[in-house]
């Protein structure tokens, strides 16, 4: 078999390990000294190779990415401001294109875990984000690790919501397996696995929506590469659905 | 905080166990005894709560959803025929929508990890396939256990592919937040989680596409309701992208 380049090697077991007691975020706010502070309070320490996910919300928040929308009038505008196209409009909901160029509800902005009266953005370049998080990370600890920034996305075919990576360092977010071969011999058909989004929802699945939960370690994998999470927007000449 | 119907309580801590020494699998294979005798010989039991994820490949092959296909086409009358309706077109990449309601490329019919000459379509029914695997599990062990079947998607505006639930048995494939609170007592914006599908995703991770992997435990969630995999396909009535 030959050794995928930029891929994920066999694992014995995954961990999934949420980080609890984070607390708000503010402007200005450090979050990798946050998740590092919140992990020792629970007992844990970072190791190498350990994937840290962390919630675009935090990051916003501590990127000041914040604004007032005092009315719904003030959140449609925002969200205009935000995007860089409106590819579909239902009542309330606009399918956008945001300036980073990945496709999903309201340019990203959300009032969820928010102050009211108040929305959050992305952040302006979310894979600078992710960097400078696992700067800080590798800084403090001594550890080599991975970051993914994620946020909730729908999808075109598909019901229900999904965690997806906005921002990575540290690894490539998409396993290139051209030329591995399977169990037969036989050259994938499968050759691209978009492994920041799987490292994404797995970290969803131990974080939840309303529990106040923004981090989570992803511990087991052994993932190689670099990359950035803008590497996982399909370009308009290969979208046959825009 | 309402406590969310068909959702998923907090974890501490998600373990991902990849299955490894199923080997082949044949029509008429009892795709449940070979998950438990492959973990019993690695030392693995169930235990009540887990997610058993089986990717679809092994669960079509052992109810002979296999066919020859000698020429490539063959394999494009095989997709043809397997196809309820073709959305998109490009060189060999059919965009379909499968009888069951899934879009995904060329109906689903794969010829990675089969037999050269061979290719394999998805299960008949795979919602049916997971229960029949259940009940199984749930006779030989006591457990209560969940069943997703899984296979590998593309999306329509993301680069790369990501596991889904093609097949779920045991809990509500949607997490259903709606009237859940934020941190801040605000009802959530994202109301509707794809479990099922973060559940694949996570399972994909430990693995991996060429490593002879076919299934994983997810232990540590606490899954609740019941449903089907189809939930998850949006009816074309909500597809602002079809």
């Amino acid at each position: 078999m030959t050794a995928p380049t930029g891929g994920y090697a066999r694992v014995t077991m995954l961990s999934i390990i949420p980080v609890t007691g984070i607390g708000d975020v503010s402007p200005g706010d450090d979050v990798a000294a946050a998740i590092l502070a919140a992990m020792a309070r629970s007992g844990l320490a970072l190791e190498d190779r350990d994937v840290v996910v962390v919630t675009h919300k935090v990051v916003s928040k501590a990127e000041g990415r914040i604004a007032a929308v005092a009315t719904d009038r003030d959140y449609r505008d925002l969200v205009e401001s935000e995007a860089e196209a409106v590819l579909r409009r239902r009542g309330d909901l606009a399918i956008t294109k945001t300036k980073h160029g990945f496709v999903c509800a309201n340019a990203g902005v959300d009032r969820s875990n928010v102050p009211d009266g108040q929305a959050v953005m992305l952040p302006i370049d979310p894979d600078r984000s992710a960097h400078s998080i696992r700067r800080r990370l590798e800084h403090e600890t001594g550890k080599h690790v991975a970051v993914v920034v994620s946020d909730t996305f729908g999808r075109a075919w598909r019901t229900g919501l999904t965690d997806v990576a906005i921002g990575v360092s540290g690894f490539a977010p998409i396993a290139d397996l051209r030329g591995t071969t399977d169990m037969y011999g036989r050259v994938l058909d499968v050759t691209e696995v978009a492994i920041a989004d799987e490292i994404a929802a797995a970290a969803d699945l131990a974080m939840g929506k309303a529990s106040g939960v923004p981090a989570a370690i992803v511990r087991g994998l052994d993932l190689a590469g670099e990359g950035r999470a803008t590497d996982l927007v399909r370009q308009p000449a290969g979208d046959l659905f825009r």
